[in-house]
């Protein structure tokens, strides 16, 4: 089996731009947990595949991402031209774009990034601008997940077992990610505590990049099976969940999460057990009315079909140089068929709180808060 | 990939007895559900490895193989001496008991075997009525197997979906199953159903057996994350979840089954839909005043960080005669441990009804029905 190269000794973010290369720097995450590795993207085409083919996945991450990478595209102009390089910004910005189309978050990032631009006169100051831009969106975004940490860590009290769903770590994010930054921020106020990860089938987040943020961090965690989470609760041996959203409804305080997330907040509210979840103001939609709206993406069935990993052992004694190899396992009947939908959405009746960067808000409440969580008439 | 070998067109019970060979016939469980073969164990010793090894597994079907590998002894025995038969006979008895030492199902079987046997007068009709003993108690278990069909079927109305977990069904007894027997005579009296079989990580039982069944049946069914269930019942899309048991409290009302039960159960609750549990008698236990005090048994970890799989396709390009090739893979990150229980616990006011040999009965209403489902004073 693979081993981690290097560990998190040194503080890593998701993304980063090296400006003297004018190249965006990544941890390869399609990797992850069986090999790390920080790549370099020469160009903007670079940065574009990066985020097409998942390279960096994850709602902050591939903002920011974005945001370097039009930076990236805009310092690479060579002239004086204004309206030539106007047009090149707009052809490297509709590139990124649709690296990921249904994505909200790189148009957002972009977005900003080209109205700070704009406002430059000379193309050098302008390119200067762009960089700036995207910084400042890179390191919003950890400024907001330090506050989610901030608000989210007086949550958790000495000795508590938390569990959390999916990755909402900081590989999803520049850095802290929003479920796993209350867990951070308890550490570095001293707690102890365990987390359980739930294994998150089909894509299994939780079992290799939770797990593995975790294990960098030195966070006593243990992984389990979906199907044990009501059961551990059941013999009171959790005490707090806390997971991420991928949208939530500003008008309804509906959360969509990745699935599970729904199943988890009903057994929590059985147990009388506080269900938080973390959300980035990126997330919030405040458009939908209700739930059931939300389309649910249907995934390939292959996922729950089978699994990827790294090959371990075999049933027929496999030569020693096939062990570590990366292969995708059939594991269901080869006749059957599978379902998928990645999301499901948690009413929210079952909801302790939200825990934003601006403080922890009943879902009910978004609404009555909007002006202070980014809502824009 | 490796494909089915042979449909189950004529219809194969999980084990039998060949007596012109002297010979115990089973399917091979380990290579399902990526290929079907049936072996046959020429002695006693080697179908006591049969049970170890776990090529036939389930409490029914573990039951009827150990009282046909008694059998199987008994009829290999040469001579007249009844002294020296009786100690051969015991003999006998201890090997394929401690083939799976914790199972009470193939300890129940042979005493059965062992005290019908004992009737006899010579060595010769003791031998024929232990094989006579051993074809009672699979037909029995077949005949009681069949009844909870007739008990559950009249559940299932035209164009339900129904949710099933784990594999409850023939391969894990003699034939038609628990949990699956009601959908098999359904199935006989031409309803249309959709059946959706959870996975039932870690082992993965319902996506590989329970599935591999009931496409040899030609039922219409879809494989699913443990994680969906919940989405599908907020969706509308499930009418009535059946499960099995493995041991089943006769005082308390309680279940114990494979992990995941009592998620399934709540998520029942919170939706109002019937959650019903089929149960052979042999797994009541009248003993144990409480669930808690069931020991629940926690499993390898490698279980949960991997699974077994045929290659059937790579990251890196491997060489295609390596498709097909049964592995295991390390899924979850290499430096993180995990929890495994296997099994969980459902209180009695989840739980629908108990589909049991005798009807349909309340769980909290076993001790009053004890006499007639095999409680001995």
């Amino acid at each position: 089996m693979n081993v981690i190269v290097a560990r998190r000794t040194r503080h890593y973010r998701t993304v980063w731009f090296d400006a003297r290369k004018n190249a965006v720097r990544l941890i390869e995450q399609r990797l992850l947990p069986h090999r790390f590795e920080i790549i370099a993207t020469p160009d903007f085409r670079a940065t574009s595949r990066a985020i097409r083919e998942m390279i960096v996945r994850g709602a902050g991450a591939i903002g920011a991402t974005a945001a370097y990478g039009l930076a990236q595209g805009a310092r690479a102009f060579r002239g004086r031209n204004r309206e030539k390089f106007s047009r090149h910004v707009e052809a490297v910005f509709q590139t990124l774009k649709a690296a990921r189309p249904t994505a909200v978050d790189p148009v957002n990032a972009m977005t900003e990034v080209r109205q700070t631009l704009s406002a430059g006169a000379a193309v050098e100051e302008q390119q200067a601008l762009a960089l700036a831009a995207a910084e400042e969106f890179a390191n919003r975004n950890v400024r907001h997940c330090e506050a989610i940490g901030q608000h989210g860590a007086p949550l958790i009290r000495e000795g508590m077992r938390i569990l959390t769903h999916c990755n909402a770590g900081w590989l999803a994010f520049v850095d802290m990610g929003t479920a796993t930054a209350p867990l951070y921020a308890a550490q570095a106020q001293r707690k102890k505590f365990h987390v359980f990860c739930n294994e998150t089938r089909p894509r299994s987040q939780g079992a290799t990049l939770t797990a593995w943020e975790l294990a960098q961090q030195n966070i006593s965690h243990e992984i389990i099976a979906d199907n044990t989470a009501g059961h551990l609760m059941q013999k009171g041996e959790i005490d707090l969940v806390i997971v991420g959203s991928d949208r939530t409804l500003g008008r309804s305080g509906e959360v969509t999460n990745k699935i599970g997330t729904y199943t988890l907040a009903v057994l929590a509210q059985r147990h009388n057990l506080p269900f938080y979840v973390a959300i980035p103001l990126s997330t919030i939609d405040w458009e939908l009315p209700a739930g059931r709206e939300i389309p649910i993406e249907e995934r390939d069935q292959s996922e729950v079909l089978g699994a990827w990993g790294t090959v371990a052992s075999s049933g027929t004694g496999v030569s020693s140089r096939r062990f570590g190899e990366r292969v995708y396992v059939r594991v269901a009947n080869p006749a059957s068929s599978a379902r998928n939908p990645a999301f499901d959405v948690t009413p929210p009746e079952l909801i302790a709180g939200l825990i934003t960067p601006a403080g922890i808000i009943k879902p009910t409440e978004l609404w009555t808060h909007r002006r202070k969580l980014g809502w824009k008439a």
